[in-house]
């Protein structure tokens, strides 16, 4: 059976870009799309540049995305969807005009900038009914889903803690004065919002925490931390959890810690046994269960890990589980476009996008308060 | 810059096969190739089938390698370059077919079943000067050049030891028995040639051996076994080895031993230092010189590993390294084509695959002569 | 040269207890004691059991600490060195009694089980004179050691950052209310002090990161919890830590996490590198410099590690690390006796011991402040 | 209840010397020995300095072995077992002195230098009944004979292959040229035996192989090599093996191979599983049986492991792991002599002593054959 492929565009992504690449790889590997259209970038020659590396049609390489929402509209060949990978305070205005005229929406994470407008984004998506997935990349490992799975048969018992950490090192220093791009706006309270390494990498772990737990944090006792004089955001947060209905955790993200380069750990502990996964040996989930030796779960091997493309002990990576939300949303637009129920349950939604927005605001008022106890509201 | 994409077409690779879909996957994830056409299965409704799965035009799927040759050829947008994913004794025929058009070849690994007709195509690709590679894909992999690029600088000194083993369980039993299709042809002489482990997995570790240090086996005494009852080829090899100029080393190769999925692993001692690197945990390289502590390599952290997508942490794997041989070779393709110097130098030619073949030819020839010391004849 | 051996006492120990058999195989290792006397039970029996078993001579098997002061002292060859590994509020008493006569003592943590007698310990301590140490055990393996050397050697230049974390899974369960003696009096705030998991794990924790860094918690915020319902003292806590001079922390000490049998690891962050060691894989340091690839320094090997038995890939262990500060602490009475300088600088003292409590008091009492930044009052 | 201190003597062990004080600490760890005697070194002074530093009575240290073996057994506290722990070419003689007067003896490996002094010993202690064991020491960690334990219960099935290696760099460059004493004598064929890296170590793992499995090589086919130039014994060994009963292996012994420091590792595959373990990280045993993830088996943890000192997690060691070897020889000499069968069935005897010689001689004939199989001789 052929399942036909998507158009897609795209809001930022051009030259210097980081995320944008890793969109249109996720996009290309499972043959579901086809990059039709885009605003790479606020400067015109650098949108044309990239456009023609892409194979893009010269008239569909567009000055700015509301440009491209008028064009597309019109077009019988329109893109189907847009996926949205500009800074954070560049997400919700793109995603409102696309979700206006109907078409779904890949917005890469955090979900904004600051609360107010992820509320009334959330809000917006909501009311459109409208596809739209939060690119929280990580919950799309299969060895995460595993762990989902195992936490959801009860294998482990009620959930008591969940640890949680997020160490990076590229911002060890401060390249961002030496004019680094993705250092430049992550840094940048206008552009990256209230959070730093919270906005940027700890929300990812909160989702995951959610995620295979299905806990959210209710109030949480944050310190955080510039590391790096001069620095305007936190690049390392301390944060004590209390999730609804009892269970506790911890999170430490750091973007100063030197010998991690992408180090996301989950841990979770249950009356029955508890379990740990690291992103950076992602094939691999350990499972500790009451009095009995910890098993080595790996992809592929013995049933764990469905959903991957190869078998196991062929390394799958970053880019295959990004892939895989990319592969699951262009299933999901097919069922809503074709009156389907669609039942994302699998996918970020921006519900989960809101719920990161939250937390990291109410973390920050926390640690303004000296650590106070904050109540993520909801 | 605008780079033109491939056409690309496909012999093999149809339904229950595992590694057309790599290539496929691996084709675009770079976006340097437009899957074509394809004689992709014997069985019509199967060639079919796949080819309205990936959206090709109907004319384009082929009920076999020859027809596809002549119709291709006779289109001004026929096919660029074509992907041979048959299994090992029906590679070199359509090889020969295209490159005597002048198409270029990606052909999987082992080169052939037998000796003779390695030989002969391998004359065949030389004579005809068009671009071909064979897809020992592991030395794709960012930190096996890295390894590569250590031992050619001559920080291990001269090369004394390569220890090498390939590992898999999935032949423990006889699924071959049961139909599994995967184990069907690899067991079967006439299909996957006199070696079954060694030349499905052996020549990918003896490719290496030699990708990483230049050292090819001079002789070789080995004891194949076939250790599932009733099994025709070898499913655990052991061989003992003579390289050129003096090195030594040993080959364990098995797809009979519990808990190994797939693995791979290099390990080379020099006079000054040594090296090891595994496949299930591809980004890292472990580098021990003399008089100091081993150093962990990661791919992308400290200058190790180029040529990666990602930045270090965001795990490659797999995928990425296959697509690596296929944006490469589109390269290549590209400076044939407009008479540029060719040079592939990371790339595994047909000498490498004829290379593969006399060393299972070999290793059988000592094997059946009880382990004596058997010269690989080039 | 032969060095004299020491003649030791032991009280506590007796029958069903853990941490008297690891001293007493520490004390005989190195050969530097002899072990002579004991009041290793108030059970009369199984204190005669136990000096019979350890070939002490009958009348040097006591009823308790007292008896065995008073007759010890009246012996020309009376024990002159005394071991105290009882349960945490039986430490104070013996430790004065013996010091008071001079005798030097090896106590074992935490230092008491409150504050108010650790303050007045360690005050005698002082003005006696006489030798002490704390048996923080884990700052005596070899690679702790390095760590501490590269710490002060400047490699990460000034510390930012000490995480740290001791998971256990051994009281995931109520095994207390079963009668399991370890657990019993752990768990019961008569014979602990206020601090569960705190005390009994979480200071040998802090004493690491001040070993290795010199850096002392200021300032905790703690959220500490009793995971298994009905327990009276902390199963599991949280704290955040702001250390002397700026640098931040945290701390996570468990004894309700499957899957952990005795997980202590230390990371330590600074300026321009990072280091982490785990317990459980003790011969290990790994080592991150700015710009440079990770160092796995293993004790024994290119240097590092000094102070070991046994040359490198030979594991030496807890008992190996508990023995050396063992055969220090003999050096150091021998020093003393003969009014050399002593210079304990890497054993802890009772200084250390204090801290301990210290930071187990201000943690409990934030804590119940509902997580208020608590000062380390010292 | 009291067990008796056995008294001990000691051939060999003066100062340089490394296994002597292992030897001494596992003697000392768990108080069943008391060192009584020595005869430490063929240099006078040195002997009686060893002496003095053990606290050794003057008169009981002996020039040579002779000398002890007559003026001990003379006394009614003569020693009541003897260890000898000198080079390989020394073992044989001081053995029989020992036994001939009814000395039990625990004697390093390999047994002898030579086979034919491997055969007249093993005749001899067979003949006087008196108990004596060789020290490979690795058979006595937790894990190793949890390994034994497994594959006994059949959990493995039938055995089809066992993979050995033992890996070491300390002999990688020529440092017995620069009078290093433990070079020296082990790259000398007069003292040593024909074996170098074979002997020293590769007779560790052939005995792991055995005890673990139960198998015993039956042909071997090597190729031995000086890896240094103008070394006179091996210093890399490649060996393949048909063991009895038709599994087969590979055994790679080397101390040229950099980044090792005592890489012994042993993996037995079976019908039904297969297992790993390795020296450097010998408190875990790896487990995988078919269709099942991959256990982690530690030590202490959920059952496994049993015979350790200590709680899981708490690591143990190559002494520890000695020691164990000595208490259960001590068990063994009680119970000879108070007339009670003694079943030594997991210490190694003579006969495994004499098994490890004639694996050396097999090998070194077959590597002198250009690695023709050759059977071992039994």
């Amino acid at each position: 059976m052929s399942v036909p492929r998507l158009r897609l565009g795209m809001v930022g992504g051009g030259a210097g870009a980081f995320i944008g690449g890793v969109h249109r790889m996720a996009a290309r590997l499972d043959d579901r799309y086809v990059l039709t259209a885009g605003a790479f970038s606020s400067r015109e020659e650098v949108c044309r540049a990239t456009a023609r590396e892409l194979h893009l049609a010269p008239e569909r390489a567009y000055p700015d995305f509301e440009a491209m929402a008028r064009a597309e509209a019109e077009r019988p060949d329109g893109v189907e969807v847009v996926a949205i990978v500009t800074p954070n305070h560049l997400h919700a205005a793109p995603a409102r005009t696309f979700l206006a005229q109907g078409v779904p929406v890949i917005c890469d994470k955090p979900l904004t900038a600051g609360l107010g407008e992820a509320e009334t984004l959330a809000e917006f998506v909501v009311k459109s009914g409208v596809p739209f997935v939060v690119t929280y990349n990580y919950s799309a490992y299969p060895m995460v889903r595993e762990a989902r799975r195992r936490v959801a048969a009860g294998e482990l018992g009620e959930i008591r803690l969940v640890q949680l950490e997020y160490a990076q090192d590229w911002l060890a220093e401060p390249i961002e004065a030496s004019g680094q791009k993705q250092a430049e706006w992550r840094t940048d309270p206008a552009r990256a919002g209230l959070g730093g390494s919270l906005g940027d990498i700890g929300t990812h772990a909160i989702h995951l925490a959610k995620f295979v737990t299905g806990l959210r944090p209710a109030a949480v006792a944050a310190d955080l931390t510039s590391v790096v004089p001069g620095r305007r955001l936190d690049d390392n947060g301390h944060v004590m959890l209390r999730f609804e209905g009892g269970a506790k955790g911890l999170l430490w993200t750091s973007q100063t810690a030197y010998g991690h380069a992408n180090g996301l750990a989950l841990r979770v502990y249950g009356e029955r046994g508890g379990l740990q996964w690291r992103q950076e040996a992602p094939e691999v989930l350990e499972l500790s269960l009451r009095g009995r030796a910890t098993e080595r779960l790996q992809r592929g091997v013995a049933g764990a890990g469905a959903g991957g493309r190869l078998p196991g002990g062929h390394p799958e990576g970053y880019i295959e589980a990004f892939a895989t939300l990319y592969a699951e949303f262009a299933d999901l637009v097919l069922d809503w476009r074709e009156g389907r129920a669609f039942a994302p349950e699998l996918l970020p939604t921006v519900g989960d996008g809101l719920e990161g927005v939250r937390f990291v605001d109410a973390a920050v008022r926390s640690s303004a308060a000296n650590g106070a106890w904050t109540p993520v509201v909801g």
